[in-house]
């Protein structure tokens, strides 16, 4: 019989966190690509646009005009997918016809004045500025609703319809489903094994060093075992943290400083402002939260769409959106070439 | 206190088969979008290209020649994510990094000789020989492995590389992920209800009438109550079935008959020819398969990623990938579009 190898052979891997498998056909990669390519954006954003309703002093669609920030400015979404006061659609009248009552508030948070910057362009106190902000609207909002979604759309792939940088913060009356896929899971292992899933993890994968892209004093950042997009990470801090609010100057500081490095590395990978979806995932918030929530620990995930070069995407298409999610390199592949890259964004070096 | 309406007010809706939430914002279609807009695909396709592998005569990649195919013809995937031999990665040393065997085959079938024609500018016989071509492909992938997933990547928005009409079929040695979630849950439904899931819920739609597209003898087309997709929907027989052998002729005929109806109508939509990745699910087969599926009933899936036109798409990122899926406009309004259309083609009107 043929020795098992992980790149060689297909088969399946668990994600203990949200509870489904992936099918990891890492020989696949060596089939050729005759499908869509996507458009290289060449076209040169301008420092500040007066139209843009994201940049500083400009007037947005409800007609409120914004301050000159100079570091970060949050406010709010003026097309929320989520308003404070929508009523109950009341109880239903069959099981199969289920539906429930959704408040709450959407805003979006620029990170720096200037539309020609991105994350891994801004200085280390720059970001750790980011940071503080997302650690504040977590307790800001997080009094109120009981899940606070930061997210971060990047790039005209990832449906981003505005290139200065910012984030969406979306807080909901209700756990979203992946938000209560992570509960269940890390409720149970934490019962069952006495420690929380995603601790026992970050520890497991610094013993193991397979799929470690970056490791810093409070952080790490791998490739998760079971991951599903190309180039997916999870950042981790190394101690038990729950939630943003919780974390310590000194693991702002570091936290700014690897996030720099992690999308420095995104970039460099295919020399092109690397889109992705990011968010982070902490216990839930609002009155109910409280004590009883050890089993979790925070954490951000990136999902990146980029699979061969900064024109050719993975789709997650029929077999993926009808069966399982599969994927062409091994998470031990993926995260060598990530490790190997500069922690010189391609653009600074070049000057 | 503000009366409920679904189409003002957002609220979350429970997918009873696949056991997720998605979160309705229809009041969210009334935004501006400036993001990216698809290229508009004007290349004309060659009836027959000898150089396109999939065409009759066509050489492939591992050097075989294609038949003079004058109907469907159905091969071996050069490039399959499955094959039948892979060996078992062995036992897991700990419960955070659990991977199993995965076998299985890939083939792809072409529904037509001609690269320039879809199934809804197909005739109705010719899509009864897809229907046909579909059972078959069940019952021999079936006869050993425990699933057989058809699916069909429509136009290059969805990773489809090659514009002739085609489908794919992997078999595989494991429930997929989704299969499994619809198993569970259409098994516990039975057992609760003493009734197929989809059988009662595709009578409840008919006497709603809501979200119903379209009714035919045998079949039903209608946008489900949990719909995530913007123009999501499900295609059921109306009495029980559990896989796509089992179909009568006449349930065959007016399957290729209602199918040929669908795709029209999504092709006049946008006057495009519309995206989407659809596929079959059906009772598990395979060897240990047997008597205990009557939870099971047959049904098709089509999620069409169109959003405004026929080049601003819905992007499922950011708070769909770390949250909840969120859709734009409520089921009964895609519906009522949907069901509005005529069904004769634009094509085919213009003539
Ligand atoms: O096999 P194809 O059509 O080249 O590939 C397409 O469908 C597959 C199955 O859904 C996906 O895994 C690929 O990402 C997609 O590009
Ligand atoms: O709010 P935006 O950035 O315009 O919209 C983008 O992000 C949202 C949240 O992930 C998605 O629902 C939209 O489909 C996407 O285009």
């Amino acid at each position: 019989a043929t020795t098992f190898r992980a790149s060689e052979h297909q088969h399946i891997r668990y994600n203990p966190l949200q509870d489904e498998w992936v099918l990891v056909s890492a020989h696949r990669m060596k089939r050729p690509w005759q499908g869509q390519v996507e458009p290289v954006l060449m076209k040169t954003v301008p420092r500040h646009d007066p139209l843009n309703p994201l940049c500083p002093g400009a007037t947005r669609a409800n007609g409120e005009v914004n301050p000159n920030y100079d570091g970060t400015f949050l406010f709010d979404n003026d097309f929320p997918a989520l308003q404070p006061d929508a009523p109950d659609p009341g109880p239903s009248d069959h099981p199969l016809f289920q539906a429930g009552a959704a408040r709450g508030v959407c805003k979006v948070m620029c990170f720096h004045p200037w539309s020609d910057v991105t994350l891994p362009l801004m200085s280390v106190p720059e970001i750790r500025a980011v940071v503080d902000a997302w650690a504040s609207v977590t307790e800001e909002l997080g009094a109120q609703y009981p899940w606070v979604q930061i997210f971060e759309n990047k790039g005209a792939m990832m449906g981003c319809s505005n290139p200065h940088p910012h984030c969406q913060v979306w807080a909901s009356s209700f756990l979203p489903d992946i938000a209560q896929r992570e509960e269940r899971s890390q409720q149970a292992y934490h019962r069952q094994y006495g420690e929380p899933l995603l601790l026992e993890y970050g520890h497991q994968e610094l013993l193991r060093k397979e799929r470690l892209v970056l490791t810093s004093e409070h952080w790490l950042v791998l490739v998760p075992f079971w991951a599903m997009w190309p180039f997916q990470t999870l950042l981790l801090p190394r101690r038990h943290v729950r939630r943003l609010p919780e974390l310590t100057p000194a693991e702002r500081d570091d936290l700014a400083s690897i996030m720099k490095k992690l999308l420095t590395k995104y970039d460099n990978l295919f020399e092109t402002s690397f889109p992705y979806s990011m968010g982070w995932h902490g216990a839930p918030t609002g009155v109910e939260a409280g004590t009883a929530c050890d089993h979790w620990q925070l954490h951000a995930h990136y999902y990146p769409p980029l699979l061969r070069s900064a024109t050719v995407r993975k789709f997650m298409v029929g077999y993926e959106m009808l069966a399982q999610a599969q994927r062409d390199l091994t998470p031990e592949q993926a995260a060598e070439r990530l490790r190997a890259l500069p922690e010189v964004h391609y653009c600074l070096a070049q000057r």
